[in-house]
């Protein structure tokens, strides 16, 4: 029996996470839930799945609690709340599905308890990757993605030794404005923006996939979670969204995993990892699929991509504000505030005013964060 | 340094498997190689590779050894001469590059050694495939497939426990009749059956590959290599051939492996493997590539493919009886002795007056072979 942690647990993966567990109540266990402000469905869920300990952010939601307490369930408050939970002695997997910034202390807490982390807060590894990757290596913790394109690259990765790689093929839908001219895309409107071809998903991530910027965090992220070099990593556009991503080894063989657009088989695999269990995944039928297309992703209608390869070449702190510079310009446009084609270079103005800090620590980039958040929203917002 | 046996050094298989060893004289060397009737091939060979002894099949061909001979090589003769190679005791793996029956008493030889055997001989598991893997059990045995799909197949089951696959998917490409009507494919000629639309092979196997007779003898050697039951094996036409095989797990996951045609990359895999080295296969460039599709095979068109699944479920010496009464019918099309669709047609009569004989040893296996191939030889040739 596996005892798992879910830091978010109310959100999209957070929920999924937990109907991953009803398939499988004598493998998993929920020992601990959070949520950042919505307790009724937080409640909900411990009525459901009887964690022994709850985390709320909101000291609104804490209020609301006393049912949980009257019920034997712990509940533990703020930041401080979430470490408790990612360091619970009897947990054996943290999984982090929560969103932002918030997600970086309790991660780095359970990494450096030697836990198995299943991580979905892209943050996490794009603002903290160098950090969090040397603290897995000195705590001999296991940090398994479970977004797909980098649990596929995980399970293609079975297939070899990381020297005997020599390219991680991330695919890409290419968004909602992979066929648009430029000029298109530059009077585009919100709801265009929000109009995604394959997955359904909320607008931040929405926006992040119409611009490629969600591209540019996963190759972050694939940069720290496999540490190949830079130029190993390539983007492919694959508008089916079939095959979730794919490594080349150096004899030429690709190892590509193909899948339907499903989240709990990524959750399933990080849970399960190194094992594989049935899934009410739909099975996919190739002959219904007919076709998979591949296209070169276009640089200049998507600098968001371009973006992110030279935030890891400046390294150090440069990743967290371009990070935190998306978000900022990503609400900016979803406001109206700025045009869609403004997102990109928002971005570029705030990496370019960076001076990256080397080796940064915690604090320096939760500092860099927050400075850089503050000054883009001043000017944006 | 692993050392190298290769039975039928101087066919297409034999000569590409030469070529790697070439690529890596650090790596492997050959101990052993044999040819047919080629002498004037396999003396180049042995002057370049120095082998410590060569096998000739050939009486005729014995004579012209004396400058081998001269130089130091051992030469051996006929099928003990090839039994010979097959279990040499400074060999670590035997590449078994050989055609037709002649293969299965070397390979079971070298089986019951417990070596690691590269298998690019098609009959030996479409015939024996029951012995040979009991076998292979028995003596712990390693048996590396050497023809594209099975190696992919193998490179993608790194990826998960054999009790975790759901089916295994074999492509196709489909043959140069893919898209023929069953009207054109009645009174096709020759000379159209022989243009194979993507790799370039002998007429044998160009004229499997277009009744899809191929991909039935592959399900039957996937059926026996990988254990799985029947029912989990199926074949979808990919006309690009860049997809070899693909493996769905439990989860709903598949794994699939893609390179380019080029036959060195799976010779490489089975004689590095679990390692992979360089290679000078070409690398695959998924935007020149564009799109992939996928079809069904037609049953009716392609009976060849329903005829393997009824002779493994028919079991014991059946799939012998298909795979030789399938030689003869090719041999009496390409001499215009019968029409096209008389191949499956000859090897369902073939198949339904046979009685097969279960669990068979190699003497009932090769005498089933001998008595099919006289009967058959003398109806239609």
């Amino acid at each position: 029996m596996k005892k798992i942690v879910i830091l978010g647990s109310t959100g999209s993966i957070g929920t999924q996470c937990l109907d991953v567990l009803s398939q499988w109540p004598e493998r998993f266990r929920a020992v601990g839930l959070s949520t950042n402000r919505r307790i009724d469905l937080l409640t909900e869920q411990a009525e459901k799945y009887h964690p022994e300990h709850v985390a709320l952010m909101d000291p609104e939601a804490v209020r609301k609690a006393k049912p949980m307490k009257a019920g034997g369930i712990k509940v533990h408050e703020g930041p401080e709340g979430l470490k408790f939970l990612a360091t619970l002695p009897s947990a054996d997997t943290v999984v982090v599905a929560t969103v932002g910034a918030v997600g970086l202390p309790p991660t780095l807490a359970a990494i450096q308890q030697g836990k198995n982390i299943a991580l979905a807060n892209k943050e996490v590894l794009v603002m903290a990757g160098e950090l969090m990757m040397r603290e897995v290596q000195r705590h001999k913790a296991n940090l398994l993605p479970i977004d797909s394109e980098h649990s596929a690259i995980m399970q293609c990765l079975v297939g070899g030794q990381k020297s005997e790689i020599r390219r991680i093929i991330i695919t890409a839908s290419g968004g909602p404005f992979r066929c648009k001219s430029l000029e298109e895309m530059e009077r585009t409107t919100v709801a265009e923006a929000l109009d995604h071809p394959t997955w359904n998903m909320g607008p931040k991530i929405t926006i992040d996939s119409a611009t490629l910027a969600n591209k540019g965090l996963e190759v972050i992220e694939c940069y720290h979670l496999f540490g190949v070099p830079l130029e190993q990593i390539e983007v492919v556009v694959h508008p089916q969204s079939i095959v979730h991503s794919m490594v080349e080894f150096v004899d030429g063989s690709i190892i590509a995993q193909l899948a339907s657009t499903d989240m709990r088989l990524p959750i399933q695999y990080a849970l399960s990892y190194p094992e594989r269990l049935p899934s009410p995944t739909e099975f996919l039928d190739f002959v219904q699929i007919g076709k998979m297309t591949f296209e070169q992703p276009d640089r200049k209608r998507f600098p968001c991509l371009e973006l992110a390869y030279e935030a890891i070449r400046r390294g150090g702190t440069a990743p967290a504000v371009l990070s935190v510079a998306n978000e900022v310009a990503v609400e900016a446009f979803l406001k109206e505030k700025i045009r869609f084609m403004d997102i990109p270079q928002e971005i570029e103005i705030a990496l370019n005013e960076h001076e990256p800090i080397p080796e940064p620590n915690l604090e320096a980039i939760l500092g860099v964060e927050a400075e850089t958040r503050e000054k883009l929203r001043e000017k944006l917002l």
